[in-house]
């Protein structure tokens, strides 16, 4: 079992330099000090998760009493909560899960995510789902959230009318253990609850209940999840950048941007279970760095997700001849070992004649080490991390790792990592236009703003 | 049925200004004559597919000809040999098809694409096809794609030992009517085979065969597709942007970012059916224009994908508040209707109390406008395309407006948007690796590259 990144592609000229690695030591031990000082404060739960063995016992007695009872299981949430689950479930169940039948799940349910209040789908969903066997998994830290209410609000209703008393039997709330609005509802009407710690965030939350129920609901083992990300907290104990996986990822990408101009954080992973794997990041680093700093500069670099081979057929072109903004990070699987040799067909054709006899394996790894050689030769800065499988240990050594960089990037950023204070304009605007008590003076706002200019039309 | 574009929050302090666009209409006559030269020149052969009767009919034919026999079809492409299918799919048909039963989807087959060589999704395809019942898709306009030749190596040999001789009536080809390596194999062999005209490239081929022909065997109405995309080609025919949306597109994004440094362009849909439509539309502006120009320079915007409501709560933090680099282009799809209001319980919980008796397209709908809204407020520049409906005619139809727009904006950034050069060094680098005959020199540019240095590991 093993987790490395080879960042000799980072040194480059007009990338990262050895002066700017010498230097950027000194910040890497204050930001990680800074860290550690959060986390001896009780700030950032998220470091603790991997060693929560009551916290995972919560989601163990919970699977462990569902028994085989469920053919579905539905979240509804958004964001973090929607985000974590879909990774989990591309990464660590077989392809095209829900299309699988029972047998071929092992008699584990089906995993949906609700993730948007698109009327359609929810129609759809809600229309097709044998409801005497789904679970309803409702998760919002604060109870607030305007899309995930509504959508609990219809299936609640549902649930009530085809069950009456026994539709909480139906329903498991992941929330915080007090505060916010689902809380009370779980105690008064018995629903089962489980906590999302207070100090931990929905974007670091995939190690709590939010990930791990759905994942250890459809058979992912939870244990080796947080025994992958204890063991990469281990390895991220010290300021010692040459031992430091997350501190070396964190002062990489930020040199790059804020020294080199490479704005654009491209993860590009070479495995399908991990396609869903990036748009999880792209959470995490979009909404812990892109913040206004003290100052009132604007920071944060843009992280685009991407899949290897299938975007050196979309985006590489861009990569290697656009702009020089981007670094981009592969992700590469050892040993992909499944099906034969190619076959050897029309030897008379070159176009496919070439390929027999390699694995495709061997034509993935071969395409990533093109890729990474050809954008190095043409200055463009990349790294590799490289894991031995994909497999929950595996992936929960790589989230950790990933959460623990953006803490120290937050920290080099000097922003908060750990909040997202810009989303509060739109939600209230939100509130103004339901007519929600209270929004008076977002609604004052509102009414200030430009109408739409029919000459602006076309 | 309509279609249009309001760019009213477009005109923002910071971001394109009066002065831009009164400068600019002359820049746009410009590049909407000489885009208009190359079709005249028989370049673009895009343009002339929404009324290309002839190839439309290679797609109704087959269709007609194989009736009910195919319960799955796979196709095997990548890049724009899959990007269109896929968004076809998800934009057209009803959710999450390949979960519905036969009867759900009325007969038609589901719709399976391999756009990467992990070895084990296609181990994972293969093991579960009814593989009498299976229709193969091989889509590469010049047969040299790797991947996609990997791919059908590997089928053709599975469907060889169980078919023997029957094995070409699994099998039908898309690809140039006379060049490349697949077109003689299907002569030859008897192989059933439609066109990508030469002058269309593979980010342009969505309303060939390449899209048109999966779309039609899951019952989507071509016919339809291809009228909104004539309708769109008739209202950007003349050089008078306040009539044209591809030109106002394509000038208002580039004026954003050669002047006003938006080098980021989000997609972002209020629609779950438009989810993969942003994908396809990354490869056509990323891979078009992300461009060496002349001089030496390097250009072209980062396209970025995007969801709403569901990014409201991954990306556009970044976008409020991270630097002044992105545009937003949202998506609006009016009358979303499907469910009744949201029901109205808890009336004593103010985070659930507000929501009753709205709709969720009300929902939506308020936030998409709240979101657009903040972001003007913010100065973070975007605009609206509104469709009436998510409906072939007007897929079609937006198909055609970013097809043009990219056209129109090549010029505008003085690229060349119908090659892609970048992506070669990386094709030539994998020959190298894996030995394929005539790249000694690659494999001599190959060898010079820096070795992964082992200080650079962690």
């Amino acid at each position: 079992m093993a987790l490395s990144i080879d960042y000799t592609n980072m040194f480059l000229p007009g990338a990262v330099t050895d002066a700017d690695w010498e230097f950027a030591a000194g910040r890497f031990r204050a930001a990680h000090a800074a860290v550690m000082a959060r986390v001896a404060r009780g700030d950032l739960g998220f470091v603790d998760l991997p060693e929560d063995a009551a916290l995972l016992r919560q989601t163990t007695d919970f699977v462990q009493r569902a028994g085989d009872r469920w053919e579905d299981v539905v979240i509804l949430g958004i964001g973090g909560s929607a985000l974590g689950p879909i990774a989990l479930r591309t990464a660590l169940r077989p392809h095209a899960w829900n299309t699988l039948s029972r047998e071929e799940r092992g008699g584990k349910p089906r995993l949906t995510v609700l993730d948007n209040v698109d009327p359609e789908t929810i129609d759809a969903v809600m229309s097709r789902l044998h409801l005497e066997r789904a679970l309803f998994v409702v998760i919002s830290k604060s109870g607030g959230t305007a899309e995930t209410m509504a959508q609990y609000l219809i299936i609640r209703a549902a649930l009530d009318e085809r069950f009456g008393d026994r539709a909480k039997e139906h329903l498991v709330f992941v929330t915080d253990p007090a505060k916010g609005s689902l809380r009370p509802i779980a105690t008064k009407e018995g629903i089962a609850a489980l906590d999302i710690p207070p100090n931990v965030g929905g974007r670091f939350s995939v190690l709590t209940p939010v990930g791990v129920l759905p994942a250890a609901l459809i058979g992912i083992d939870a244990g080796q999840l947080l025994a992958g990300a204890a063991d990469m907290r281990r390895r991220c104990a010290g300021d010692d950048l040459a031992g430091n996986p997350a501190g070396t990822f964190a002062l990489l990408q930020w040199l790059a941007d804020d020294r080199h101009g490479k704005h654009n954080h491209v993860l590009m992973p070479y495995a399908d279970p991990l396609r869903d794997f990036a748009a999880w990041f792209v959470q995490l680093w979009a909404e812990s760095l892109g913040k206004v700093r003290k100052d009132g500069t604007h920071v944060g670099p843009t992280p685009i997700a991407a899949l290897g081979t299938t975007d050196q057929h979309a985006q590489v072109q861009l990569f290697m001849e656009g702009p020089a903004d981007k670094t981009i990070t592969f992700v590469e699987v050892a040993g992909r070992t499944a099906l034969g040799p190619i076959p050897k067909l029309y030897a008379d054709v070159p176009d496919l004649a070439y390929l027999g006899g390699h694995s495709l394996g061997e034509l993935l790894d071969a395409e990533r080490r093109a890729t990474a050689g050809a954008l190095a030769r043409r200055g463009r800065p990349n790294m590799t991390i490289t894991l031995d499988a994909v497999d929950a240990w595996h992936v929960g050594a790589l989230i950790f790792l990933l959460e623990l960089a953006t803490a120290y990037a937050g920290a080099l950023y000097d922003i908060d990592a750990f909040d997202q204070p810009g989303v509060e304009l739109g939600k209230q605007f939100t509130y103004a236009i339901l007519g929600r008590p209270g929004s008076d003076a977002a609604r004052a706002e509102w009414d200030q703003l430009p109408k739409p200019d029919p000459r602006r039309r076309v």
